[in-house]
């Protein structure tokens, strides 16, 4: 066990809300938002020896599985904000990974959280967790340090319920460095469902997505709605009045190559009156 | 004159290739490039009392007209680099801003060029640059720190001269704080029209982009291309061997209410085999 860095469970990287990345009510985009966290969860991962770095020389490699952020307000254009994440469990197939979205001056943007698996890079297959760095990740569990939102949920929806509502291709652009569509841009194209006036209207409260399988350059991309109506049930309690505005998205890909569409991404998003 | 501020006329800006903003090859996306040098851009003018801080007061903004980027190079992955930005030249409806990107190990990848204009944000007219502050931006102009790359230039195409190859429509995440279609997207769009196969053999040498009219949310985006061929007069003597792959890309607007289309932005594009 490397016991040479002695870092806090929690790491907090600072960040500024750049102007040419937030939207036309001056607001950081989620999207721009969701790669800070993932920025966050890297340099995290990385300073203490389970990150990508070290994982690159062992053909292993983290995947994001499922992703949920919740959200009292947005940092504006020029605000310094920060992330802190931390994990909250580790088991041999999961990592769950906390986050906490803030300013210096108090204010507390939301709360974030994810669960991450570990795979060989050359076999695709699942790799146990614990057993990467003699199981280095455990020591830094952090179980009591708060994140007041509930779990990622597996987003209850069948194709058969939604409606196709779009199509996009996917470029060179949208490719990350392990060759697959990156995954904040599948935040980007769920976002993009709604409209300026939409978003004149209501802001978005919590944004739930699962990673279900990966899609590469020239994959076609589709995306299925579910208007669920107004829906208190699922958080209750967290809205002043009125209920939230809950949809669910499904995205599948045309592959490149040919054969049948898959599912790549579920999402559930919740909405509210600003 | 606002004289209590006496900062350098080159402004300096570090910035680190995050991970997520790489491409396939671990090279830094040059629409993140773009989003970086017009950061510089801004914080350089805001620093200096003519920037949109000062501007949005007064009813005016900046408006990027021309921009011209030329590489040797790419920052990779987690390299910390630099965007060094000043002001070439004022005259009274276009300023001249350049760009130097660079490593503090001594390397250089490239120089830019840029063009913008003053316009009045209600009339949407074109203001005079050097009343405004007293012509305050005239004593930061630099003529003498070295940008050696060729200027800006009309790109000299016909849209009767191309084929169109794509349409794209417009959506949230792409409308900037301006309320309009993000400058940095058109970047990608274009550079999107090879893919990760040609990004193989070739890399980006140089890419010019004019800004001719805004488009906006809803609006669909066509690109046309014409293939200029092998074009080694373009840019004498920078090519080891071979020539330069020469594109331009004229992009028109089908405007969501409905109406002819506009062209929007014209750019050439220079790629070398790597």
């Amino acid at each position: 066990m490397n016991t040479e860095t002695e870092l806090p469970k929690v790491g907090h990287y600072g960040f500024l809300a750049e102007p040419f990345h937030c939207d036309f009510q001056n607001r950081l985009f989620v999207g721009h938002l969701g790669n800070h966290m993932l920025n966050a969860a890297d340099y995290h991962s990385n300073d203490r020896g389970y990150g990508m770095h070290y994982l690159n020389t062992i053909n292993k490699t983290w995947v994001l599985s499922r992703l949920s952020i919740e959200l009292d307000s947005l940092p504006m254009a020029y605000d310094r904000f920060y992330v802190e994440t931390w994990v909250e469990g580790a088991m041999r197939f999961f990592t769950s990974r906390d986050f906490k979205i803030g300013a210096d001056d108090g204010t507390t943007y939301g709360y974030g959280r994810s669960v991450w698996a570990m795979i060989d890079t050359e076999t695709r297959q699942p790799t146990d967790i614990l057993k990467v760095n003699d199981g280095l990740i455990s020591h830094y569990v952090d179980r009591s340090y708060p994140c007041p939102i509930a779990g990622t949920t597996r987003v209850p929806v069948s194709i058969a319920d939604t409606e196709k509502v779009r199509s996009i291709d996917t470029y060179y652009n949208d490719v990350d460095v392990n060759g697959h569509i990156n995954s904040v841009k599948y935040i980007e194209h769920v976002l993009d469902l709604w409209n300026l006036d939409w978003y004149r209207q209501y802001r978005l409260h919590r944004f739930d997505i699962a990673y279900v399988a990966e899609a590469h350059q020239g994959d076609r991309l589709n995306l299925y709605v579910r208007d669920c109506g107004t829906d208190t049930a699922a958080h209750p309690g967290d809205m002043a009045s009125g209920g939230e505005k809950h949809y669910n998205v499904v995205i599948t890909k045309t592959p490149a190559g040919g054969g049948k569409d898959v599912e790549v991404v579920r999402s559930s998003v919740f909405f509210v009156k600003v």
